[in-house]
């Protein structure tokens, strides 16, 4: 069987698998990481261990490992080689592919973590059969990608799809970008979280049930706790939803101005809330759209590969390199 | 010598050239048509005018015409061929392409006019060397157009690059589209004139100059008399070129964390006030790119071609077509 091996590194965790040309995963392994290493090379040494624990496992199978693709959040070059900048790994300009190419006997590939879940939900997950797709992952920001006539957007730098910091507020919420108003700060997991605890810090009567969710403690607050709580009929927290919803739609509709794509995905933890959040996102999505009435709209779905799509689409996109058509 | 006929066709004129290889237009013809015209016939009347005049100067001269490119303010569908949508046209899912076809002797394609006058600053143009470019044209309002790797993006429907209905000030400023806070809202030459008309009308003394430039009367007031002002040193004239160019950099920023171009190129009547407009924007852009300091910007210039960019770019897109390389 031949297999490829996708290693998706998030800010605390590398998580790797090997993948089957039918996108399945048949092993795992996964290592935490400290949050914001200091040292770029104790990431590095995780995911050689991670591949290094993948190809044994293979070896062992009798199965043969023809590329390891690498998923990062951060920005990398259209080199496909090197990190351009990772703000939670503390990498600027690392050459990633050929610092772990000395260590790794398997042709490597790197690429934005966003990017290989884009490739990942249109080869094998909601995108199948739409060539035009752009992918927003709802998670504590907001990363994206962008397919055109079935094929990754990086952009001239390779930094294309950082759509969470798009402004859709002049003078809005600061952002840890260093600007204000950034879409994340509007229509994301953390938004979701802000929201709620500015009404149980100020004593909201509305909060009570969110309140006790996190034992007293506003700081104790997670996303999942508003889900479960949207979940089980509270309103304010279906309300939040709503809001965060309709920012995701107003972003949207954006999107759809300048590019017109045939389908949004929407992935990332957020979007396990699923029709809470999408349909305010829809129905905003259609209001605002301009031109609406004059031209199709794109459809909006839920990404269905879930936390698996960076590793699966990361694997797929380094054995494609391998074979040429990627 | 093998020409192609390249049109042009804004809200109320068709303009038309015989367009070489090389992108030099040799030959022209133009004619004026009704604003909003009630009849889409009337126009396409217009345009095989406009092509049987240059075609008799091509027979003329013993000249070959090998194609005709239409470029269009509007929507249009994928297979450049039908206009889903022209506001100022009066056209709706208008089957262009075929009706002229059955009239004109030489293969007819279209496209929409921001898209040709990209095609045209890549080919002969400003954006000689750069194949990510976001094009911006800045007339009344805002028209856009977007090449990746070189190609035309068209987008799944054929309506990608509205940029100026990408939505800036949540609850803004009402555009024709029907949304509020649309980016041509804030940076064309629509926005210019209604400031400007805004401190003329509140009787402000901060319009002495404007006033007396347009006979004492704000409704004849008009874009290019501001750049005359702001160049003759009016310090208002000056701000509101400073304002509309800030939206401009607030704007491309934005496209910018999206895309991730090389090179903007800014066309449009407005940009004729060249760096009155841009220092501005590039200031701003500046200022407001994520992850400024971390990655390669994107240049920013002005267009080269100007009003010609559109007929010619249409021109060479139609011969590209019949040459199978477009």
């Amino acid at each position: 069987m031949s297999l490829a091996i996708g290693i998706d590194i998030g800010g605390t965790k590398v998580a790797g698998g090997l993948v089957r040309t039918d996108g399945s995963v048949v092993g795992r392994a996964r290592r935490d990481t400290p949050h914001r290493s200091t040292s770029p090379n104790v990431v590095e040494d995780t995911i050689v261990e991670v591949v290094t624990e993948l190809l044994a496992v293979a070896d062992a199978a009798g199965d043969d490992v023809v590329a390891v693709g690498i998923g990062a959040a951060g920005f990398v070059a259209r080199d496909r080689a090197t990190v351009v900048f990772a703000p939670h790994l503390s990498w600027r300009d690392e050459p990633l592919r050929d610092n772990l190419q000395r260590r790794v006997r398997v042709p490597i590939a790197v690429d934005n973590d966003a990017n290989a879940a884009v490739w990942a939900e249109w080869r094998f997950g909601a995108a199948r059969g739409e060539s035009n797709v752009v992918m927003v992952n709802l998670g504590t920001g907001i990363g994206g990608a962008l397919m055109l006539d079935g094929k990754v957007v990086r952009g001239a730098f390779g930094i294309a799809g950082e759509f969470g910091h798009m402004q859709v507020v002049p003078g809005g919420q600061r952002c840890e970008c260093g600007n204000k108003g950034c879409w994340e700060q509007y229509a994301s997991g953390n938004a979701l979280v802000r929201e709620a605890r500015s009404l149980m810090v100020a004593g909201s009567p509305l909060a009570t049930d969110l309140l006790a969710r996190a034992g007293g403690d506003p700081m104790a607050l997670t996303g999942p706790m508003i889900s479960d709580a949207a979940r089980d009929g509270d309103p304010t927290a279906t309300e939040l939803f709503t809001e965060i919803g309709h920012w995701l739609g107003v972003g949207m509709a954006n999107l759809a101005a300048a590019l017109d794509p045939g389908l949004f995905v929407i992935g990332g933890g957020v979007s396990a809330a699923g029709d809470l959040l999408l349909d305010p996102a829809r129905t905003m999505f259609r209001r605002t759209l301009t031109g609406r009435g004059y031209r199709p709209e794109a459809r909006i779905v839920a990404a269905s590969l879930g936390n698996d799509a960076g590793l699966i689409g990361a694997a797929d996109l380094a054995r494609g390199i391998r074979e040429g058509d990627a």
